[in-house]
């Protein structure tokens, strides 16, 4: 039978409808409509004069441009916001329609080079190499949280058209922002009102309770679990989260990174051949960049792993609930269960 | 240069960031992606007997089921939610992560045939005949708002595959549910702030205030404005906002939806000669069913139409924030200078 559920963290209600009889070989993404191009591009070895300026590299040598990198970040070459130019102090116009509150489009966009190898996806990486572009994400936000004009640093993944992604080349990327976006102001507020109520994290709760009941883990290592969210919006939405509470993801340690690169290659493994290799995204949830957000006890950094499986329609767009055929017992029973040759 | 914009109903940032120089011809929708399946179909006259049951149709003789109807509503056969069993009174578990917030899947999901030829899509249809589609869903709303059990009723279309929809015969549907959704409450309290501080509708400033500066403006007519608005998430994305101020769709007069159908129609007219045919999604923005959320002063129905240009990636999913590569100005000069033929 359908069932609404609210969301604990947004209180955003999604309508789970696995009375539309999706089996997971339903979503088998259409691999043919992947426009997969050849190399070498833009992002491959021997093209470093070519792209936007390095800001950092995972390399042996040390030479800036060398071709000797194994993970490479840069400005993105079309980016969405800039940083050539001063950041305002603050928004002008605010809370009237004649005023019209706006910013300069102030920000840093860069893009994470994962791999020199334009064939190689990221899944296919092995565990020490996925760790250095999971190290490479704390440099650089380290490097944002110094500079008091960064408010907010959203990492992201597209991994397939469908999911966004315009290069075939392995790639992440990041925005560093003048301010705090709605999602991460939404899920503090859920946070804090959760803490503020329980006195606990809420994510630590997650973990606590999902880790008990076992129908919605999917797997876990020493240092993290994946779950199917209570309220999913998407169908096989995977969240990692970490078993020790921090609210920044900067603070993580190498023996835990080590332990997240594991399992997100181990659940990128998983949708890869439960799906014929689908188009993906993953989004890292952390606490914004100023001094107040370190160190909060009631948010909790955390991955979002989403398979891009089907498209949203009028009703998601116009009331911000979706529809989402499978519950997520189902999702995690079916990923738990899921083997990787 | 890329500017970042808050949108002044429901505080959220977007990236307006026309710096990445996307022209209108580069949005171009990929027509042969489209799934255009021949007739007939479930939607056609003939097939009556197969389909959900009739809730309303428009027709000249007066027997359900015959197949003279210009507008038939259905039961959705596969539906999200559905009402033959008990409504809950209130959802249990609200506030833990350990009682689990859930309502059984109530609810009503209809679909609005908007006529009987399988091959002519909606922007085809004759003025009269689009009117009587609008005034569909307004016959459809009174009857769930008779019903104490539905909270918020959701009008959308969704046509062309990459906008969602699985059917080629032109529909559009109506979900009405035992909750009010995210979104409406965003916009409801949105709207509500605004007129607790400037004593006026929001909505109503938007339409003085774009009818004044025009540069936002694309088109007009008796009783309604097309505007871009100041911080749209999609490009090209337009709203339809009646000039009288009324919070319920409801309560639209037979000549405003008159107006209504033809605006309605010359925009979709006017996408389809920009765009090939673009799939789109439009979206009834109204007040909840209850009682308390008749003729409120605060908040205006409105129409949202979206053209569908572009994939969203995991920036989008992860932070809430749109990238758009459109400035609302330059669409809304684009879109005013469209000619049909």
């Amino acid at each position: 039978m359908a069932e609404l559920r609210k969301d604990p963290l947004v209180q955003r209600w999604v309508i789970i409808s696995d009375k539309r009889g999706k089996r997971p070989s339903d979503f088998k993404a259409a691999k043919s409509t992947e426009d997969v191009r050849p190399g070498p591009c833009a992002f491959c070895p021997g093209y470093e004069e070519g792209t936007g300026p390095e800001t950092f590299a995972v390399r042996d040598g040390g030479e800036a441009n060398a071709s000797d990198w194994r993970v490479r970040v840069i400005v993105n070459k079309f980016p969405a916001v800039a940083s050539d130019f001063p950041c305002a102090d603050s928004a002008v116009g605010e809370g009237t329609v004649f005023g019209e509150c706006r910013l300069p489009g102030f920000g840093s966009h860069e893009v994470v080079i994962e791999t020199p190898d334009h064939d190689t996806p990221f899944v296919d990486l092995p565990v020490p190499h996925i760790c250095d572009v999971l190290k490479t994400y704390q440099v650089r936000m380290k490097s944002f949280r110094k500079d008091a004009r960064f408010k907010y640093c959203q990492v992201f993944k597209n991994r397939g058209n469908r999911a966004g992604a315009s290069m075939t080349h392995s790639h992440s990327q990041i925005l560093a922002l003048p301010i705090a976006t709605h999602s991460i102001e939404d899920e503090l507020r859920g946070a804090k009102e959760y803490y503020d109520t329980h006195g606990r994290c809420i994510f630590c709760d997650v973990v606590a309770h999902e880790s008990a009941i076992k129908s919605r883990l999917i797997d876990e290592n020493e240092h993290f679990v994946t779950v199917a969210p209570y309220a999913p919006r998407f169908p096989y939405e995977t969240w990692l989260v970490p078993k020790r509470h921090s609210s920044n993801y900067e603070t993580v340690g190498d023996d835990e990174l080590q332990s997240l690169a594991a399992l997100l290659k181990f659940m990128l493994q998983k949708m890869d051949v439960a799906f014929s290799q689908p188009p993906y995204n993953f989004m890292l949830q952390t606490a914004p960049l100023d001094p107040d957000s370190w160190d909060l006890p009631y948010y909790h950094w955390y991955i979002r792993l989403v398979p891009q499986l089907i498209t949203l329609g009028g009703f998601e767009l116009g009331s911000g609930c979706h529809i989402n055929a499978v519950a997520p017992e189902k999702a995690a029973e079916f990923l738990r269960n899921v083997k990787i040759n």
